[in-house]
């Protein structure tokens, strides 16, 4: 049944010490989406405006998402304008045009109630849970958020957060969620809210996952050039939940694999602008990059 | 035949979100020595003043650091001030009195020149300089050093990476050092100058090791209460290099578990301040968290 993912399709403009390009392709569930097909079905739902070109929706379908779920809505399409200094790990926003995304409410088309697998990106959590009470009963709901939306509208994430399993936050949203400095206790004050999962991503120093009973550190894969970090995060979530739904396993160790494979994805996303990185991208890539991982973090089994 | 230290015993006075301590044990060659006396022998070269008392002495020769080469110079011992802000990974500095550590020329004591392990900790590379020049040919030569030394005796410390094997700095230093802002390339610009193994120390974000030919990724053994990192580089060091010296091994397998081990001593050291946490140290503990980061990286034997 693949993924359903909920998010941004938009055009960004971003500037990075090593280029600048306006009004290209981005939004969370455009980079999620892309992400995720390499490893099995994904069908989208988001909202674009009247301004928006052909071309994008037909790489989409050519990457097998299906946009049976994204709505053409009177206006003009969601923008978002960044920048980035030295320090990839931290955007500055220069200027946000919600446009058609205002209005927004995600309508899911009939068939898509039975969704197993539920990737909420990171919009209003009281859109979250309009989704949430469109679908029947997902194998796995995971989700994103982000300060604007801990600081205000703190009730309804919470409220979300009950029903979902897996959370996909990065290490500042992690800490401001529990209130507690120290990542560690953060996160166990995060499960206790919810989700059994959590999972803290922290940029060029890797992945953190949390459980119960467990944490996983991931490291990022090391990188030459990064060109433009923007929708690394989503690109993540779009691999580790991808990898998920094509194994439909939730073992740990599978759950462990999930993330490396997310981060891989990531490491291919930030080398390029925009999606151009996973445009031309080959899967023999992402499995060679994948045992790369492998012997970036081995130290018993080398000799 | 052990590990030859030449650094600094000091007294620190620090604060940090949790507390604050004044006039208490620290100094590099301190926190190296101690750490490295976990896995094998340690000779310690450095100097305190007439006001350094005897129980810190004590407490080094109860962990058979071998105390020849600790010189008592007439006037005070080096103090260091610093705070550190919620963000621990870095420490303000708010008074430095070198004291007896102004003229500090290190003097080997008869058949220390025989050293087989030599670590010159962040001191003048001038005073690094005069060791090497009083040691026959070390197995292995390790050197911290920092961005004051960068800046100011750029030349100096570039002839002494000539003549080191593996440099052990932090990720601003790596990056100052070569002048390159991308961490990947300026591990390479770094190890051009003549180390062969570069170790940068990513504090809570654990360590990358870069050789000629591969990267090793280990992550910080996550903690719930981190107290003080100060003495965190050089308790790492001294793990580092205890267990290379103990195994007398240097296959790239032998340096990866000596990565690990010293993370792991560097994450009991910050559970306290000083060297508190090293004093009630039992070597199962350093066991039990070394198999635990074995767990927290595991993405293929768990299942």
């Amino acid at each position: 049944m693949g993924i359903l993912v909920i998010g941004s399709v938009a055009f960004d403009s971003v500037e990075t010490p090593f280029g600048k390009v306006d009004d290209v392709l981005g939004g969370s569930a455009t980079y999620f989406s892309t992400s995720a097909s390499f490893f099995t079905d994904v069908r989208l739902v988001a909202v674009v405006g009247e301004d928006f070109p052909e071309e994008p929706l037909d790489f989409l379908r050519s990457r097998k998402v299906d946009l049976t779920g994204l709505k053409r809505s009177p206006g003009k399409t969601f923008r978002w304008k960044g920048k980035y200094g030295f320090d990839l790990n931290e955007a500055q926003t220069l200027d946000t045009q919600l446009n058609v995304f205002e209005q927004f409410h995600p309508e899911l088309p009939a068939g898509y109630e039975d969704a197993e697998y539920l990737f909420l990106a990171n919009i209003d959590p009281e859109l979250q849970m309009e989704v949430l009470q469109q679908v029947r009963r997902p194998r796995l709901i995971a989700c994103d958020t982000m300060n604007f939306w801990i600081e205000g509208k703190r009730e309804a994430l919470i409220k979300t957060l009950k029903r979902v399993d897996t959370l996909v936050i990065n290490e500042g949203e992690t800490r401001q969620l529990a209130d507690e400095p120290n990542l560690v206790r953060a996160a166990r004050k995060v499960l206790a809210m919810g989700p059994k999962t959590l999972v803290v991503k922290r940029g060029e120093y890797g992945v953190l996952m949390f459980t119960e009973h467990s944490i996983f550190s991931a490291p990022a894969y090391p990188l030459e050039s990064v060109f433009d970090p923007t929708g690394a995060g989503d690109t993540f979530a779009g691999g580790f939940m991808g990898y998920l739904a094509a194994t439909r396993s939730d073992d740990e160790a599978t759950i462990r694999r999930a993330i490396v494979f997310g981060s891989v994805m990531a490491s291919f996303t930030v080398e390029d602008f925009s999606l151009d990185r996973l445009r031309r991208l080959q899967y023999s890539e992402i499995e060679e990059r994948f045992r790369r991982v492998k012997l970036l973090t081995d130290f018993e089994g080398l000799s």
